[in-house]
């Protein structure tokens, strides 16, 4: 593993809480920790270009290989330079497996030791995935962050399906590492649905294994807040503090606070990308439904103190406008402000962390947010 | 009228040809003819920001009054500063009155002398436009060129309706004159068909009353292309040669070219925007349809002379994939090409009869574009 080029340092730590400031070293360029990763499902964020994606300050983002293995195929991104040369972004990429999507998405066939049988959501194809496919595609893919295949049991879920997931999730990881050849990074995943000790087990099998970097797959699928909040907690102790831990999938603004408080690194989250095509805003002071007629007449940017290039060129009542109207620009600029929002607030909580201020920064952002339940939406 | 900013010089002419190369100022700046409006109906031109359609060379959208009367209003776009500023677009605006719309898309109720009562096509509602509220709606949009309404009738038609409809458009551009109080310039519009006399006749009217400039209408419509190219040349003829011509909704590349050589300044289409929605791509030497599975695996840009940001950083194979796929960023990037391939083409124009070398470059570009015809869509 020296010869690989990914690196993990932690820079500032907060003294209060868990929460650390970091930068992680890769091929493709650096990542400055807490990061969000926008969602490139199948090598394109929602109306958004990598260069526009580079000014609002992204520095990952995350694709999805049973997608990208799907269409265009991962043969085809080989022979064309590999993905980060066939959409034309030149930072670094992590690929998801597809395994939530398993679960979710597609139909399930069959789940058994070797792999799991799925038809395919596009054509109806079966598909094989095994824990040694995906590796192969994400290294034909040539991301830096390779996700294994892992066994994502639902919410709720008896307790001997998720001791299951957990066993298959841990030898499934064995089997990935054992595949894995290519420069990129491959993190272990942790499952355990809502159990500290089923969570215990499978981090600190996961940690044995002495990977680069180690995710929480499994929450924010239907549980309480709470205790996804109690759950991430606990299965973040479990985790060595010198590597990265990525929390799959979450969340709002409020979580990602929370979650960098639990020593969180990494997170990438549909939210902002998927409410702004609904004309959900985020702002400082919480969600705004922009299409809400009490915009119409509404002069003032969509949240006055974003520094995104909608909020400093375009009016609210401009915005509803193109978001009632269904006009293609109204997704494109809604994306665009709602991930700058997330981006910067990452970027806060960095400067927070180094400057020794992460506890009045969150207490001030989290009820700042909160403004939330007060708008009419 | 000498108070007005809207002037309109013309800087060169080709030897052979009636084609010019001028300069339309506005209070919101200068645009050099012969030029291409993009197409902003509602005050957006879908999937591109006004900062990227000043930087692919734009220089003059298009907007529809009837659209931007029935939402978000005239008077609420008026409160907020005008549309210029609601919809931050800097540069000068030329707004078409709608009255093809009622025409082609709205349900038309009632076409008499006061003017037209329609049903809306968003909500159903009754709505009455007549010369004089199209002014007033341009007016309150605060926009530097207006298009008055005028009677467009379809193709094919009988001399008597035709007839009728050259009469009625001249009245109504009287009345439209006589309630135009803006900074703006008015623009007179002519029809009558496919009769040559009757465009005779509809110019000579319009250009009776001194306007600052006159556009052809009603061509395009159905009829066949050469019937349109003869109509345009003879209806030009009757226009005066110290004012911008501008033939409205027109055309291909092909058709620009041939139309610039008839003296006609001015020009807009949604071939560019809509086709990019729908996968087709304009290039030098001709149309292709992105979708096109031999473009699967092809690493060269859409266009290969193309000075575009989406030439410069894509590949058809990634633009393949993003239509096929459905992606939000297909729309965005492939309208992109084809409104700089537009764009860059007009500014060739201008070049090309600045230098005297207006019918080399015609006579190259048109069998460059010829290629169409080989390609397999």
């Amino acid at each position: 593993m020296t010869s690989r080029p990914f690196r993990f340092e932690v820079l500032a730590r907060d003294a209060q809480s868990r929460a650390r400031r970091g930068r992680i070293a890769t091929a493709r360029g650096a990542v400055d920790t807490p990061a969000f990763m926008p969602v490139a499902t199948v090598g394109a964020v929602k109306g958004v270009t990598p260069q526009e994606l580079r000014q609002l300050g992204a520095e990952l983002l995350l694709v999805n290989a049973y997608h990208l293995s799907l269409r265009p195929g991962a043969e085809l991104i080989a022979e064309l330079g590999g993905l980060s040369s066939f959409m034309g972004w030149d930072g670094p990429i992590l690929s998801d497996s597809g395994g939530f999507q398993v679960f979710s998405l597609a139909e399930l066939v069959n789940l058994g030791e070797d792999g799991v049988r799925i038809r395919s959501h596009l054509d109806g194809s079966m598909q094989f995935l095994t824990p040694e496919r995906v590796i192969a595609v994400e290294e034909a893919l040539g991301v830096d962050i390779l996700m294994p295949l892992d066994d994502c049991p639902p919410y709720p879920c008896d307790r001997s399906r998720v001791e299951e997931a957990v066993a298959r999730t841990g030898r499934w990881l064995e089997r990935s590492r054992a595949a894995w050849r290519s420069e990129g990074a491959l993190f272990g995943i942790v499952q355990g649905g809502v159990s500290p000790e089923l969570r215990a087990r499978s981090a600190e099998r996961a940690a044995s294994l002495d990977l680069p970097g180690y995710a929480v797959g499994g929450l924010s699928v239907g549980e309480p807040r709470e205790l996804c909040y109690e759950i991430a907690s606990s299965s973040a102790d479990h985790l060595p503090v010198d590597r990265p831990r990525y929390l799959m999938g979450t969340g709002t603004p409020q979580d990602l606070i929370r979650l960098v408080s639990m020593g969180y690194d990494l997170f990438d989250c549909v939210l902002p990308t998927r409410n702004a095509r609904n004309g959900s805003l985020f702002t400082a002071s919480g969600r705004i439904n922009i299409r809400n007629a009490r915009f119409a007449r509404d002069p003032s940017p969509p949240d006055p103190r974003c520094d995104c290039p909608v909020c400093a060129r375009f009016s609210r009542a401009y915005l509803r406008h193109l978001s009632v109207s269904g006009e293609l620009l109204s997704a494109v600029l809604n994306t665009i402000h709602n991930l700058r929002f997330y981006l910067r607030l990452m970027s806060e909580l960095r400067a927070a962390l180094e400057q020794g201020r992460f506890p009045v920064y969150t207490s001030r952002a989290l009820a700042e947010l909160a403004g939330e339940v007060r708008e009419t939406e």
